[in-house]
C-alpha cells in the first residue's frame, strides 16, 4: 500500500504523506489554461478532462495522493434540481421550499445518473502512482445549499425549515444519504482508493444541532459503505467543538481546521482515528523563511499528537496562492522535522 | 445601578438582563423608515438620527440595555481612509498596501473627529432610562479591514502583510489601538456606560497568531481606558479556542458564540469573567414553540456556567428576523427558568 492510506489508519509510516485540498484548482496556470476553454460544470462532466487536472497536482507538486476533480453539487443535481456553477459560487435558482420539492427529488443511479465520475475515476487509476481520493459533501452541507440556493453566512433559511420540521428534515437527510451511500460505493467499485466526506458547513451549527442533523447522517452514509480496506476522512471547518462528534461517525480520519492545534484536536477526538491538516492556508502567501517555521510548527504539533498524521492545509487552498510555495510545502513535509 | 452592570462584573441579580447585538438594525421596520431617507454613514454622523434608532430596540423590545448607532469603521475613517459604507458591505477603496500607507495614518483627536459619536451619546444619556454601551472594533479586525479593503472570506491579504513584518504589523496594530484608546475614552467621558470590543474577525486567526496580533492589543487597550466602574466586554466570532485569551485580556465580559455552549466557555475563561450570549441568531426564525426551548437551553447552560451572564445572541441579529419573536425573547428571558 501506500504511505497515505497507512497513515489513514495510524500504521507506522517513512514519513508524513501530504495532499492538498483543492489542489486541483484555479491556483495552478496548467488547471486555468484547461478552464478557459470549459465551463467548470462541462469539465466536472468530462471524464478525460476531470482526470487530465486532477493529474495536474501530482505532477507538479508531488503530492501523496490525488483526488478525484468534481464538486460536491453534482449529486443534488442528479436528485433532480437545476444546478449553475460558475466562478461567482454555486447557485441553484429553484431551492427547496417546502415538504412537496423533497418529495420531488429522486435517489439517483449514479451508474447511470453520475457515470461520469466512474469514468473519471476508471481513467484516473490506469495512470496514476498514488491513491485515488473520491468524495462528497455531507448530509447537513448539501441540504442547507439546497435549502439556501447559495454559499450563505448565516444559513437561517436552511436552519429554519430543518429544526422546525424535524420530521421534514429526517426525510431530506435521509433521502441525501441514501443518494451519497449509492454515491460513493459506486466510486469505490470504479476504483477510489480513500474518501472524503466534506462537511463544509458543519461549523455553522451548534454542537446539540449537529449531534441532530449533523453526525448521525455522517454515521449512516459510512455505515452503509462496501469497503474493502479503503480509508474515510471527514472534514468540515470550525469544527472546534465538533471533533469529538466527527471521530465517531466511523470515519478513519477527522481533518482539522487550522483553528485548532492538532495536539489539542488529539484530545478531542481520542487515540483511534488520524488526523488531517491543518496549516492555515493563508500562510501560503507568505515568503518561504516565514512559511517555513509554520509548516515545521504543524509537523510538531502532529509528533505531539501521535501516530496518525496526513498533512493537509485547514481548508482549501485559495486562489492565487503561488506554486513555488506550494511545491515547497510538499518537499518540506517530505523531509519531515529534524528527530 | 443596572441589573446589566451588576451582571457584567457577576454580582447577583434578581433576573438575567438581555441585550441583542445589532438590536438598531434593519430587521426594525422603525429603523428601514429612518434609513430610507438618509444613507448608513451619514446616520452614523448625525448625533440626533444615531440617538433616534439607538433608541428605538429599547422602546419597541425591553431589553436592559441600549447601543450606540455606529460602526467601528469610523475610527479608521478618522485616521485617514476613504470610507464607503452601503448595504452590501463596507468598502476602504484604497486599502492600505506597505509602509508608507501605514505611516500616513495619524491617531485622530476623537473629541474633534469623531465628536458627532460624543455628542449621540450626550443625547442618548438625556433620555436612556437604560445603560448606555460605546463600543469600538479591536485592533486585529480593524486591521484586516484597513488592508483587505473589504470583508474577506480568508483574510489572506491582511495575514500576509502581518504576518511577513512583524515590525510594520507592530507599528499599525499600535496606531489602531491607541487611537482607539482616545476613542473609548472620549466615549467614557461624554457618558457610556459600558463598553464592547468588537473583535469581528478573531476567529480568522489560529491560536499562535492571535497570542500575537490579536488579543495583546485589546490587553492593551483596556489598560488604557480611564474607567469609573464601566465594564468592558469583548466578543468575536469563531473564538472556541481564543475564549482563554479573551478573558485575560482585563475584560469583565466575554461574549461567546453560538458555537460554545456557556458551561463549556465557562471552562475556558476561567471564574473571574462573565459571559454574553450565546443563541444562534438563526433562532429567531424558527416558530415560537421551537424557539423558545432553544431560549430555556441557554439560560440552563448559563445557570450551570455560574454567576455573570449577560443574554445576547451569538453574533449580530439578523435581517429580516421577525420582530415579535425578538420581543418574546426578551419576554422569555425576563421570566427567566422556573426554580
Amino acid at each position: 500500500m501506500s504511505i497515505f492510506i497507512d497513515a489513514c489508519f495510524g500504521k507506522p509510516v517513512t514519513r508524513t504523506p501530504v495532499w492538498i485540498m483543492r489542489q486541483a484548482g484555479r491556483y495552478l496556470p496548467e488547471y486555468r489554461a484547461v478552464r478557459e476553454k470549459v465551463k467548470f460544470l462541462d469539465l466536472c462532466k468530462s471524464p478525460e478532462l476531470a482526470a487530465q487536472v486532477s493529474l495536474q497536482p501530482v505532477d507538479i507538486l508531488g503530492v501523496d495522493a490525488a483526488i478525484l476533480f468534481s464538486d460536491i453539487l453534482v449529486v443534488p443535481e442528479a436528485m433532480g434540481m437545476e444546478l449553475i456553477l460558475e466562478d461567482h459560487g454555486p447557485q441553484f435558482p429553484q431551492p427547496l421550499r417546502g415538504q412537496a420539492d423533497v418529495g420531488k427529488l429522486h435517489v439517483p443511479d449514479p451508474e447511470t445518473e453520475l457515470r461520469y465520475v466512474g469514468d473519471a475515476i476508471r481513467l484516473l487509476r490506469k495512470s496514476l502512482k498514488v491513491p485515488l481520493i473520491g468524495f462528497c459533501g455531507a448530509p447537513w452541507t448539501l441540504a442547507a445549499y439546497m435549502i439556501e440556493g447559495k454559499t450563505s453566512r448565516s444559513f437561517e433559511k436552511a436552519k429554519a425549515a430543518l429544526f422546525s420540521d424535524e420530521a421534514l428534515a429526517h426525510v431530506l437527510l435521509t433521502k441525501i444519504t441514501d443518494s451519497l451511500i449509492a454515491y460513493l460505493n459506486m466510486q469505490l467499485a470504479a476504483g477510489a482508493q480513500a474518501l472524503q466526506i466534506f462537511d463544509s458547513w458543519a461549523g455553522a451549527l451548534g454542537p446539540e444541532d449537529y449531534a441532530r442533523f449533523g453526525a448521525p447522517y455522517i454515521a449512516r452514509l459510512i455505515a452503509g459503505l462496501k469497503r474493502d480496506g479503503q480509508p474515510v476522512i471527514v472534514f468540515g471547518v470550525e469544527t472546534g467543538e465538533l471533533l469529538g462528534q466527527l471521530a465517531k461517525t466511523g470515519a478513519d480520519v477527522v481533518g482539522v481546521d487550522w483553528r485548532v492545534p492538532l495536539d489539542e484536536a488529539r484530545k478531542r477526538v481520542g487515540p483511534k482515528v488520524a488526523l488531517q491538516g491543518n496549516l492555515d492556508p493563508a500562510s501560503l502567501f507568505l515568503p518561504l523563511e516565514k512559511l517555513r517555521p509554520r509548516i515545521a510548527r504543524v509537523l510538531e504539533q502532529a509528533r505531539a499528537a501521535g501516530p496518525g498524521h496526513i498533512f493537509n492545509l485547514g481548508h482549501g487552498i485559495l486562489p492565487g496562492t503561488p506554486v513555488a510555495n506550494v511545491q515547497a510545502l510538499v518537499q518540506q513535509v517530505h523531509e519531515g522535522l529534524a528527530k
